[in-house]
């Protein structure tokens, strides 16, 4: 048993606080700008980038990184608000496709302006160039190990 | 209105997923090993550190980074555990003390190496010395800028 040294605790401590106030902040941000919590407008604008706007619920889950049923919740309200809709997967009787309604495209654009603004503030606005490439390095390789071993206990399996 | 370039595309994109994975896999480690999510483990941990092991609830809301309507709940769960309890504060009558018990401090005790163990395997054993430096400066930075300006929407003066 290793404890942390002197610097990865300084460290440990500073990102859990960035990460905590970060989340916090957008959360904030888009419930009041578009009534939705941070990760609903993660599934809004991981569909608007695929082809036709559409995905099977599996693999949304992958993408944004949360369980299947943290994702049926998540859809449901969507599909309440009119923003998403479910259809039959027609090649895999149990595959469901979740599809970005117009009205959803429309809501993600109206509130894109102000999200990215937001996140622009809180952090690329802050970082040199060269903390940006830092950043996504090592957020690359802490995504990457959390993936491993194959199996891994990934949110998304469950 | 100015868009991610590429780049901080790329980063924020990794750092959304490094971030959500990272919560996960932390929150199911001390939910299997601990019976407790993160946000507890963190409330006991820093309690620990104080002299005789005890905090107003207002200055331990600031420490953590959360609303003090979150910390009741959690500091409620935790005294039903016996972990922590809570006295009134002698110098000012509303404000509120929490106190580490020594089952909560034994609980913590037991519980560290466990938790150390995961963060060090999620995170300091991939990165470099470099890295870790980096990600501290990185995590300030931003941290810093969602402090302010004076007055700021923090969770703990909610």
């Amino acid at each position: 048993m290793e404890w942390l040294t002197a610097d990865e605790q300084t460290a440990w401590r500073s990102f859990l606080q960035a990460t905590t106030l970060l989340e916090d902040y957008l959360d904030r941000q888009l419930q009041r700008d578009a009534g939705m919590p941070h990760m609903y407008y993660a599934l809004l604008s991981t569909l608007s980038e695929t082809p036709a706007r559409r995905m099977r619920m599996t693999e949304l889950a992958e993408r944004v990184k949360i369980t299947r049923s943290r994702l049926s919740h998540a859809v449901a309200r969507l599909e309440g608000d009119g923003w998403l809709r479910r259809e039959s997967c027609p090649s895999d009787r149990r595959g469901q496709i979740v599809v970005l309604t117009d009205t959803g495209y429309d809501k993600l654009v109206q509130t894109a302006p102000g999200h990215v603004e937001a996140v622009r503030a809180a952090i690329f606005d802050r970082l040199s160039a060269e903390q940006t490439a830092q950043l996504a390095e090592i957020s690359q390789v802490i995504a990457d190990g959390l993936h491993q071993p194959a199996g891994a206990d990934v949110p998304w399996l469950r």
